[in-house]
């Protein structure tokens, strides 16, 4: 299992927009094959920046099968004007195999 | 519930010892009021940083019960000569209230 973590910062003033394009953009997202489950979370500290944690079964799952995926085509119109500056997405796995 | 999340860089050549400290500190953890849960995970991309994610009761388990804590001392002084720099701490709140 692999957990993807990718810090999205939104432009002031589109954050109420944002939550409900991400809520269309879900839908894609969690029928992908190899997806797992997700979480997005609002930062307290900063209100225009989220966290946003996918697990995936395989890091292949994500950059292979939904970044190659026509999904990821409307994935991205909904969501990726939003971002300023566009986010760094990095994966994680367990400490022990 | 308050997901904290940490971005940990840990200096090179010390992962090991990190990831050896790291085992006896989330006992002191995993004793705090209003601690719910944690996982530490290796980033794929660098192999010398980590993502701590840690669940809380409240924001203030946290800043005020575990910050300050007499095990917070020990949680210093197992981790904090690890991290270069040192990471910034964020707290994250579900959407919907």
């Amino acid at each position: 299992m692999i957990l993807e973590i990718a810090m999205l910062q939104v432009r002031p003033g589109l954050t109420q927009e944002f939550e409900s394009n991400f809520a269309v953009a879900s839908k894609i997202l969690s029928s992908m094959p190899g997806y797992l489950g997700h979480s997005l979370r609002r930062c307290i500290e900063d209100k225009n920046k989220y966290a946003l944690l996918i697990t995936w079964e395989t890091l292949e799952a994500h950059t292979e099968g939904f970044r190659k995926s026509s999904g990821y085509l409307e994935w991205k119109a909904l969501l990726h004007h939003f971002y300023d500056p566009f986010p760094i997405v990095e994966h994680f796995e367990d400490l022990s195999p």
